[in-house]
């Protein structure tokens, strides 16, 4: 397992981790111009919750921004651009959650509604908590949500790796496409997590989940608990990886019980967690945060991630081992 | 909250405790018929439960036999005679879970599926841990499992409860039915956890959901680590109550990690956990057993429960604050 912590300075500061997805990424397999256009949407995403932040604006919404903006990226696996399942359908699953009171939205298997992320919020507001996406989708336009075609949802590279997945007969991780067809890599699951400067935390996950499903599998990324978490008190996380595995290991809450409950700092809970995971022959990473450092660990390859510390004034991001592919001033997020 | 601990001499024997749903169930309320009848279910449960884990069968089994019995049974909210949505419709939810290996199965949103929890129990064993039922329901067919009309699971007494649902707009939890007409209580959820003689653990749960809920709605029944969890080195246990607030609360595993993590001894996990679901405004109970002692607890005004316990040859099931309503040995229960 790796793992990166950040901001340890940071106590009452804001601070912000994204993720593209953990996956057996490898730096000669990955296309150069699909690994660029990962890289650009991760800075999008960090500009966009940083913006939020910056402003004295809520984790909620920092950690909503972040993540819709990796939906409306076509090179992540989480709105367009989301992966297909064995029907060469899109059916997608997110979830949101607030700090500060423990509120939640969630929802599995929308076909039509261009951010799911919105929706999660919208029924986070609404005390909804977790729905089957199909019969709140007309509801979500009449609140204002904007719903697309199902053609639209989906992209070339996405039938390319259907077709690979299905020539091997495998449902696959999101992000292993690459171990196929040697070039295929195909960004991941997405999420964040959020402390805003007033000291409350927020995370959210949206995917399409694994190329190839099962029609109406639904992973860990929809599940609370799972998939994300956040409590002021303690943890704020959003994983990627192996659904299943990550639901049996009820991973995001074995994070925040192990601060909680046993008085492990964050980055060790984490490992702990993700043992559990490979407990049951699963493998994936996530980002976190509490009222202190944040941590963004994987035990695969490499993780799309991203990071901003309003204490240091600095962002960054970083795909593979490295510590630090790209980063800057946070006054050069805005720049286009 | 009100707790009763069973079995706690127990260790190494076989336990089996099973719930019909926690509510403000009131005995000037509820109609005696109807309370005559789900004793008999609950004791059903008990002897079926009870015939696999006395020749040595596996508690996986015997929970899922127990949990079958309350689906086949038209008076609690699981399998036909569940609670109908705001449609009109039965959607169902279920989940099952194997404390040997963390091995889990859930479902929801079923249509068709005459048991639910059988319909867990397949996933399990094929390792697709989340689905959405309606999308696997022919797949189930195909294995063996039976699938009903739609309308088949429609009892008379749920169309009435819709009916008073409507009249005063609100969705209402599974049982809470008496509170509008004066004597409608009509069951809840069903679950159980249990041990078997070689130590292994399984909890199961399966439910209709709330009375008018919202069409695509997502209790914490199917929720591995809210509605259900088992660990052997832990705890097994199945909750019942309002949904939203357990998942908030990722009630199931909040119980365990107390339990495994803090060292709290399982009545005061329990309760603890409990007391989580309150900070959500929610309110409901469960059954728990770890490798000691069994736990059955609920904040409401009563909970359907039921237990059986190897190490004394007795049985004894309640439903209000009584300790037993009715009880006796083990051999009496596979009497008519």
């Amino acid at each position: 397992m790796r793992q990166l912590v950040v901001g340890r300075q940071s106590g009452g500061h804001a601070l912000l981790v994204v993720h593209g997805g953990a996956g057996p990424i490898r730096a000669e397999l990955v296309d150069s111009i699909a690994l660029a256009e990962r890289r650009a949407g991760l800075r999008q995403a960090l500009a966009a919750g940083w913006r939020v932040l910056k402003g004295g604006g809520a984790a909620l919404d920092a950690v909503q921004e972040a993540v819709r903006a990796l939906e409306e990226h076509p090179r992540y696996n989480a709105g367009r651009g989301s992966v297909l399942d064995a029907l060469g359908v899109v059916e997608m699953d997110a979830s949101l959650m607030c700090g500060r009171d423990r509120r939640a939205g969630a929802l599995c298997g929308a076909r039509r509604l261009r951010n799911p992320i919105l929706g999660a919020r919208r029924l986070l507001e609404d005390g909804r908590v977790f729905v089957q996406a199909r019969a709140v989708e007309s509801w979500l336009e009449e609140q204002g949500l904007e719903l697309k075609e199902p053609g639209w949802f989906i992209t070339e590279e996405r039938v390319r790796q259907l077709e690979a997945a299905r020539g091997t007969g495998r449902s696959l991780l999101d992000h292993a496409g690459e171990a196929l067809d040697g070039g295929g890599d195909d960004g991941g699951t997405v999420g964040a997590a959020a402390r805003d400067s007033h000291g409350h935390l927020a995370a959210g996950t949206s995917t399409g989940g694994m190329t190839n499903k099962a029609p109406g599998r639904i992973g860990d990324s929809p599940v609370i608990g799972a998939g994300t978490w956040a409590d002021d008190t303690s943890v704020a996380l959003s994983a990627t990886g192996e659904g299943e595995a990550f639901i049996r290991s009820v991973f995001a809450h074995e994070v925040e019980a192990r601060v909680r409950l046993a008085g492990e700092d964050l980055a060790q809970a984490v490992g702990a967690a993700l043992a559990r995971v490979v407990d049951c022959q699963g493998e994936g990473g996530c980002v976190a945060l509490g009222q202190k450092e944040g941590v963004l660990a994987w035990n695969t390859q490499g993780m799309y991630r991203g990071w901003v510390d309003a204490s240091t004034g600095r962002w960054g991001l970083a795909i593979f081992d490295e510590e630090e592919l790209e980063g800057g001033t946070v006054d050069q997020l805005d720049e286009p």
